[in-house]
């Protein structure tokens, strides 16, 4: 197994958030448009999404810090530690983000979505369909 | 902008698929389990995760081939191409998987659980709760 990987971006986010604080703490609370700019060599792998489609982004949150293991969670000092797994903080030894947005429209290389809380700027590694089949929660189980 | 970025692995996964071809082409498809092993260094991330929880597991499908942009969907040669950003095969320019499952038990760095699609020794890269708030389809719009 191989000690470490190369991440390569396939594009990046053109977002109304500039800099930390800018931001919502989630995507869902705001009603935002962003688009993700996809690098033209990567184009044709949007073949087959479109307008009204559900997809998940995951961005690498780069000016995230990498050396947290545990924090305070929505970074309320008030709120007692919990591992950085049991969050959804970006500050994470690897700040791969999560996403679930809405697509607005495409046009060749550019996707609009309405949702995502990514900072100006910041490179998309990965965008995968929403499937109810798999990603939707069982229920009957505990969530949060 | 920086051109890649290092994706360190947080620990791996002892599985019972042990080449391709063995694994599901969904963890949902199987009731198998699988563990997770976090490297002692990141295992106070895990504080606060408790079984019955659903997690989503973000591994580094380090055998997939990362040179794929269009695909045949669930390998099916009779299925037209379509961009691999809208499809959840394996391959694709960063092999990120994003698998939800439910957490059976966790005991020190090793947590137990079900419906796993990873390759035995496949790096796990980051580990997510599931949060209804901000996971949860939009069940009105498109998803597939």
């Amino acid at each position: 197994m191989a000690g470490q990987f190369e991440c390569k971006p396939i594009g990046f986010v053109l977002s109304p958030f500039k800099e930390k604080g800018d931001a919502p703490s989630q995507g869902r609370e705001n009603e935002q448009s962003s688009q993700i700019v996809i690098f033209p060599e990567y184009a044709k792998g949007l073949d087959g999404l479109s307008p009204g489609r559900q997809i998940f982004v995951i961005c690498w949150f780069d000016r995230s810090d990498r050396n947290v293991i545990e924090v305070h969670p929505r970074g309320n000092p008030a709120a007692p530690l919990t591992g950085v797994f049991n969050t959804r903080s970006p500050a994470r030894p690897n700040p791969v983000s999560l996403t679930l947005v809405i697509i607005e429209s495409i046009k060749d290389n550019v996707i609009t979505v309405c949702g995502l809380d990514a900072l100006n700027e910041t490179p998309v590694i990965d965008i995968k369909p929403y499937s109810r089949g798999i990603d939707e929660s069982k229920q009957f189980l505990k969530t949060e």
